[in-house]
C-alpha cells in the first residue's frame, strides 16, 4: 500500500453507485486506493476483476459493487458507505450531533425507498436515445410516482437550499445521486424550481465534475 | 405530556412498518408516547387519523407511518428512526463505535434493497390463505429472488447468531422486521439453518411477542 493512503479502499468504477462513493471522496479529500472492479455486463478486458468473481466475493458476498474497507472495517451498500465517512472523516459535510445524523440517515433511506427505482426507469428510458422517451408509458408511470416525493423534496429544499443543517452535506450527495437519475425528466424538474436550483448547485461542485468525467471515461 | 414522557414520540400502528420502532423501544424500556396514525385503508372509526390526514403531513409530508419526534428532531423512515433510536438510547443494542455504526446502516439498507420487496410479496401471497400459495409463480419467484440474500445472510449469522459485534442490536431488529415478511417461507428457512436459529431466537423475546400482540389485537 502506498505510503500516501489511509489504508482506505473503495472497490467499483464510477459509472455504479460507486459514483456515489467517489463524489464523497473527492469532496473530502482523504487519500484512498480506488480498485476498479466491474459489472459482469461492463466487463470488455480479460483481466478486469467483475462483481462476481471469487476474489471480490470475499469483501462483498453479494457480489455488488461498490464496497468500502477501512482498516478492519468492511461496509457494503453506497448509502452506508457516505454515511460511514460522513461520520468518520466528513467534518462539516458530517453529521454535527445525532440530530442531523438522523436526518442525513433518514433523507438517505427515503431517496432509496421514494425515489430510486423510478428515478433508474427514467434513467433506462432516456438512454434508449429515442426522442419520445418521454412519452412512452414507462417513462410517464415513472415521472408520475416521482411528483410526489419531488414535492416533498422541494419544501425541504426551499427553507435553505439544502436537507439538513443549512450546508452541503452527505445528505444532499446521497439523495442528489438518485435524482441523477432522473435528471433527463425535464418537466418534473420544471415544475419544481427549488430541486432544480439545488440540483444544478451541487451537481456544478468540481468534485463532481471530476467524477462525471471520471464515469465517462 | 404526561409526566413520566422523555418527549419521544411515536407515530404509526404496530400493523405497519411503526412495528420496527415499537419492538426497539420495548426493548429499550424508555417511556414514549405512542400516538396512532392508520393507513387510509385501515381507518374503521371515524375519529382515527391517517397518514394521509392534513395533521400528520405536517409531520411526515410523505403521508407514511412511522414517523418520530424527539425534541425538535422529526425522523421519518422506519430504518433511519431505529438507527437514531439505538446511537441515542440504545446502550449495547446501538453501536459502540463508527465501525459498528456503519455495519448497522448497512445491514438495514441491505434489507431494504436485497429483500424487501420480496419479503413483501411472500407476505401478501402467504396472506391470500389459499394452501398452495408457496407454488404460485408470484411467490415462488420471490423465493428465487431471496436466496442469494439469505445465503450472505446465512454466512453472517453461522459465526456468532447475530449481524454485528456478537450480540442482539439494531441490526438484528432492521434486519429481522424485513425477514419477517417472508416468514411464511418454509422452504427458505429450512435451507439455512442460522437464519432460521436467528429468526426464531430474536421473535422470541418478549418484547417482539408484546408488539405482536399489539399488532395482532
Amino acid at each position: 500500500m502506498a505510503a500516501t493512503t489511509t489504508g482506505l479502499k473503495l472497490y467499483g468504477i464510477a459509472r455504479s453507485r460507486a459514483m456515489r462513493n467517489l463524489w464523497l471522496l473527492a469532496e473530502l479529500g482523504i487519500p484512498f486506493e480506488h480498485v476498479k472492479i466491474v459489472q459482469t455486463y461492463n466487463k470488455t478486458l480479460p483481466d478486469e476483476v467483475t462483481s462476481r468473481d471469487t476474489e471480490f466475493l470475499a469483501i462483498n458476498p453479494n457480489g455488488r459493487i461498490p464496497a468500502l474497507i477501512d482498516g478492519d472495517v468492511t461496509i457494503w451498500e453506497s448509502m452506508a458507505i457516505n454515511l460511514y465517512l460522513g461520520r468518520k472523516y466528513g467534518g462539516p459535510l458530517g453529521p454535527v450531533d445525532l440530530g442531523e445524523e438522523g436526518q442525513m440517515t433518514m433523507w438517505s433511506f427515503w431517496a432509496t425507498n421514494e425515489c430510486e427505482a423510478y428515478a433508474i426507469t427514467v434513467h433506462e428510458s432516456s438512454m434508449a436515445k429515442s426522442e419520445d422517451w418521454q412519452q412512452t408509458p414507462k417513462a410517464q408511470a415513472a415521472v408520475e410516482h416521482l411528483d410526489a416525493p419531488f414535492s416533498v423534496l422541494e419544501t425541504a429544499l426551499s427553507k435553505t437550499g439544502y436537507l439538513v443543517g443549512s450546508r452541503f452535506t452527505v445528505a444532499d450527495v446521497n439523495v442528489a445521486m438518485v435524482i441523477f437519475y432522473a435528471r433527463n425528466a425535464s418537466a418534473l424538474f420544471e415544475r419544481y424550481p427549488s430541486v432544480a436550483r439545488w440540483y444544478a448547485a451541487v451537481t456544478a461542485r468540481p468534485h463532481f465534475q471530476l467524477v462525471m468525467k471520471m464515469r465517462e471515461g
